[in-house]
């Protein structure tokens, strides 16, 4: 791979259109060109491709997959169809950077993984979170002790989230995998990505047994703590607070995708580019470092990010999964 | 009873001198008369009267119980010695307000306030939060539904704390007895005092085994979760956030003795009077709010603070036992 890095865009729907005006605004703009995009309809593909000036509009992924001008395919459709999404693209040997969840459940992650592996092809779940200039100066005072050791991390995220995607079973909704992979990704961050020793959770469902709310306790070596609350239902803090034996830091809203921070009582600050074509969510200017990120990983010829490498993408797939058989959430994909 | 009501002050420790100190310096000083101060030793008693003017000072508590023109003892012993001075006081006929926990453990708690229905004197575990007026206008506000239904409470209260009477477990210590009972008591709050359906908690506990650090999640009917962090090892945040389905209240640090709040984005103070003798603990001038709670209770004729029934002071008592269960926490008390 060289740059620019050709992408495809796997659906139209409002996280891509993020995606790609990310892309667009960012001072990384050159390194990169947005080759297709590609919905379930003409129309929606071919008006996505107007907005933002992509040369190619398809029905259907398989387009995506047959086209030689694609690098990498940006792969954003819900969440019951990351899976097949996913293996038909590693299989035609496309690189691929999935949103989260990566798969419904363990199997479905293990299954995309291993077919990536196998097919010797990069595959990253785009915790965008992880690629944040604030989180990885997070990950760096930590491992150099700048807090000294930290024993408590807590993490809040909801709001009232109506989308059927979101709420629905059979479209793979739910608080845990729609926002709480979020929460448990920056919990695995302020402890290193070590594996909790011990996880505790209750919530409560929809009346169709989808979580709404969930809250939960990882508990991991040496008493070390982390908690999180979720829901679909109300608006929560929206934050996190790491602390250590030797301060805190907090990470304001939104911690999934943070502009400020405070570490220690210094206020640390990152300004997002503006766009004149509207943002569908909070902060998304930010998806524009997890783009360039996986072009940087595609130069250098890696197959996995480093810093959302599979082991982690895994652990956080198996930490979801134990909390939602005690909450007795079952998916269809689960059978 | 009538004003100004005649207190006994029992040990001449830092929480009784910050409860002097606050009546000292309160609007409410004229219905207030401290009357004597008991410690184990006559040169702390002595000290303790000097400072602030109080005409006697005893060795022994037993001499409050003895003395005629007092009303009310305020029992500020550490936790152990609860049980002993709330019984020997309420069987000589005496009004007690005593520091929280009221007893070690449910069968204590049971045992004082038996003993004081039995005797028909008046009993109050000192939870000065309850009497707060932040809180009490966080509680109206709630009863009102100005934030709609409250689905999630989350707080912390985390310190290095060192004093034996905090760590060493037969001087009663633990993050539980010595902290979590505000955390406790503010979510009880929030969930209008019902008592939980369901409560899971995991923590870390010293080599003699007592908690150091405690997360738990309690949860109420119809889905409504409160989870709470302590540590008396570290620092943590010390807020309390309320998240209801049309708004949040957020009690700011220390959550347990409020001078602001905010409420649906609205801040609220109140201006707590300085002191020119060094309080002990953050906001401890907000003690006076307790004291005068306690003085209109025994005006009135009452045996029970209706902001700090017994029923509730019981069921944190309940709350904090199972949680202890959980961790493997036991006291000599236990037994």
């Amino acid at each position: 791979f060289k740059a620019p890095i050709r992408w495809g865009i796997a659906s139209a729907g409002l996280i891509s259109s993020d995606f790609v005006n990310a892309i667009d605004i960012s001072p990384y703009k050159a390194d990169h060109e947005v080759v297709a995009v590609a919905a379930r309809s003409q129309a929606k593909a071919e008006e996505f491709a107007k907005t933002f000036g992509i040369k190619k509009a398809y029905v259907g992924y398989e387009r995506l997959a047959e086209d030689p001008d694609i690098d990498v395919v940006y792969v954003g459709t819900i969440n019951i169809a990351h899976l097949d999404n996913c293996l038909m693209l590693i299989n035609a040997g496309k690189s691929v950077l999935c949103e989260k969840p990566m798969g419904m459940n363990v199997k479905e992650t293990k299954q995309v993984l291993e077919a990536a592996q196998a097919k010797n092809v990069f595959v990253m779940e785009a915790m965008w979170t992880r690629c944040n200039p604030l989180q990885l100066k997070i990950q760096e005072d930590i491992k150099n002790g700048v807090i000294g050791d930290v024993m408590q991390a807590n993490v809040t995220f909801g709001g009232k989230m109506a989308a059927d995607r979101i709420v629905k079973k059979d479209l793979g909704g739910g608080s845990l995998l729609v926002v709480g992979i979020y929460a448990i990704y920056v919990l695995q961050m302020a402890f290193g990505d070590e594996v909790p020793e011990k996880i505790i959770a209750t919530g409560n469902k929809s009346s169709e047994g989808v979580d709404h709310s969930v809250s939960a306790i990882l508990q991991y070596k040496n008493g070390k703590m982390g908690c999180f609350s979720l829901s679909t239902q109300i608006a929560l803090a929206n934050e996190a607070h790491i602390f250590g034996t030797d301060g805190q830091i907090k990470v304001g809203i939104p911690m999934w995708a943070p502009s400020h921070i405070n570490i220690k009582g210094k206020e640390l600050k990152i300004n997002l580019p503006e766009s004149k074509i509207k943002f569908n969510f909070l902060n998304s200017a930010a998806l524009a470092f997890e783009a360039e990120h996986v072009r940087e990983c595609l130069c250098n010829g890696l197959k996995q990010s480093y810093l959302v490498p599979h082991s982690i993408t895994l652990t956080v797939a198996e930490i979801m999964e134990n909390i939602r058989k005690q909450l007795g959430v079952e998916y269809p994909q689960d059978k």
